[in-house]
């Protein structure tokens, strides 16, 4: 794996981070939220950060180019194991080759293994399989679903 | 879809509840849990309740026969849109053909419909995509993992 480059970096999402909305656009319908509202989920995130863990990638001008979710879930199951989901992948479209997605899902399945969680589950189109894989991941079932 | 046979309950799991771990063992590793850490999980999710949902069935012995889990993932996309996922369904070995299964996912659907998810989702084994397209869930997309 490269480096990041030159001025990029991996860090928490902040409240101040509403152009995460714009980058989210690339993966699925966003729709209207204030900057007031994303401060406030974000805040909420943080005061839940047993749970939530966002991260974002700002290049050398600081701007958000990418952002990635691990949720940790507490389940009976495995001596009361923890899950690690990883969500909401979205890299900025003019920063394809960067391997910042690869970054991301390094860093966010470091922080599942430092929580403990005995593994850490996502969900993909088939077309990304190979990706995932070169990432350390393998297939693991199918993913199911019902929309209202 | 058959009612649930007389006498039989859907409700929500409570700390008393500790017969649920025999019936995790179905579906995977369970290890060793006290009564007073299997109390103290479900107490942190009836806290948790905007996020952790877990119900039972219960037979007309009142035992608990069945089990599974809601839980509610906060996101930005859509608009602030939650999402279901479906977790940990187990049911005793010996109350096959009951629907159980079918009830217990009906009723978690419902949960989530009721609480404003825009979809639920839930990752199975290729041999069991068939039961959950009977539940009104259809195959989008890979579940891929990675274990510690
Ligand atoms: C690994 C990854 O980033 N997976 C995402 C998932 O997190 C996201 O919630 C979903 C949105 O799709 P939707 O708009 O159809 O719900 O797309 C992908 O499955
Ligand atoms: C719908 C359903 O019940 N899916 C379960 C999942 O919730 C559970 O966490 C996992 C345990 O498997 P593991 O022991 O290999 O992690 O099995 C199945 O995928």
């Amino acid at each position: 794996l490269k480096q990041l480059p030159e001025g990029y970096k991996i860090r928490p999402m902040e409240p101040t981070d509403y152009s995460v909305l714009k980058i989210l656009e690339v993966l699925t319908t966003v729709g209207s939220i204030s900057e007031e509202q994303f401060s406030l989920q974000v805040e909420e995130w943080k005061l839940n950060d047993r749970i939530y863990n966002p991260l974002v990638v700002t290049n050398n001008n600081d701007d958000v180019v990418a952002c990635g979710m691990l949720f940790v879930e507490f389940k009976l199951i495995h001596e009361l194991g923890k899950v690690g989901h990883i969500e909401d992948i979205a890299v900025r479209s003019d920063q394809q080759g960067l391997q910042l997605g690869k970054h991301l899902i390094l860093a966010l399945t470091e922080i599942a293994r430092s929580k403990g969680c005995y593994k850490v589950i996502l969900d993909c189109d088939e077309k990304n399989v190979g990706f995932y894989q070169k990432c350390g991941y393998s297939v693991a079932g199918v993913e199911m679903s019902i929309r209202f």
